[in-house]
């Protein structure tokens, strides 16, 4: 499958290399696709991967992944151009983060809202699924890296889209993953972050997630 | 210890139900506390529980535990007095759940205060805690009904109180308790609820929580 993943940093470049690893072709989308960064990981990856503008990456996924930091968001979607977007599944890994001095982040939307409809209003025709946005960028692509693996909490409005994520959560090791519905949904997935910071935080450890269990 | 619970819906009874069966002098605060409902719960639990207005509860409790509705908690808190507050840790288990027709409820305050908050400035001498917040009232008092034991995340600002409501926490069988913070955090064990809520649902089952994982 070719995937357009639009952000070059931990969480672009590790789902990146993931996917060639599995025989996937990506393409990773960045202001500077030529970058001795990117070059390094397109060397270090090697196989079917490449760099290229955000519009590139874009227009090269059949899955479209956006991975850039939650303040970005905007000018990375009007960079790939709105349109690239149309119909395809579209992996939204970002979160609305706020950060401050001397405390642990917060998010500059929720409850009422969230960065996931905020994407799906801005492409309409776009699957919008949110996913991978719980866990850090190394758990994503092994979530045999914590003692047992976390529950993989995903939601959107587009049923297929939603099954050709699973389908990749299932190549990357993720054996428990729950859609709790529509991408509304993504107001609480994006709270469990500031959550998840405090908790890494007392764990010391990135490698940190969130269980579902029940009787 | 004497405790007094201001709320006599399940929450308060279950809770008030397993501190008599500690050994604890249990005390339900209502606006009929002799109504029909709270002399079953007094005839059922025996030893030593009892009920009184919300007043008599708070000043009956060493330790004060707030477990009626999100939406009644201004109210609650101005019947019980809130001089009687002063020094006693205070134990919320509330959620301010807005509940909405045809969909899953999500919260009426959030991402930057809580209810937690909004409970900790209006009764600035108490202790506040958050706890319990995050599972059903069965699990409160019985962690085992779910297949591996949920992670019980606390907040607040005084650590003694903290400690306090840990050694209840051991009592009530709870074996991973973390502690995330000020009572700030509540913001975040308040936004877990929407998305229990869902994965309730889900799961057909109230008996569901998170457990923290980590590498």
């Amino acid at each position: 499958m070719r995937i357009g993943i639009l952000g070059s940093g931990n969480v672009g470049q590790s789902l990146g290399k993931a996917f060639v690893a599995r025989g996937h072709d990506a393409k990773i989308g960045s202001r500077t696709p030529t970058s001795d960064k990117l070059r390094k990981w397109k060397e270090a990856v090697g196989g079917r991967s490449s760099t290229g503008t955000f519009a590139e990456a874009a227009a090269h996924g059949e899955v479209i992944v956006l991975a850039c930091s939650g303040a970005a968001v905007e000018d990375v979607v009007r960079l790939a151009g709105p349109d690239t977007f149309a119909g395809k599944p579209l992996i939204d890994v970002t979160n609305p983060l706020a950060f401050a001095k001397d405390t642990s982040p917060g998010l500059f939307v929720g409850t009422t809202d969230s960065l996931g409809e905020r994407v799906q209003r801005k492409l309409p025709t776009a699957k919008v699924v949110k996913c991978f946005n719980c866990v850090n960028h190394e758990t994503m692509v092994n979530p045999s890296n914590t003692d047992t693996k976390p529950t993989m909490l995903i939601c959107g409005n587009d049923e297929a889209a939603k099954a050709t994520v699973s389908k990749i959560l299932k190549e990357f090791g993720w054996d428990d993953v729950m859609d709790i519905g529509g991408i509304d949904g993504a107001r609480w997935l994006e709270a469990l972050v500031p959550l998840w910071v405090r908790v890494a935080t007392k764990k010391s450890t990135w490698h940190v997630g969130f269980k579902i269990v029940n009787g």
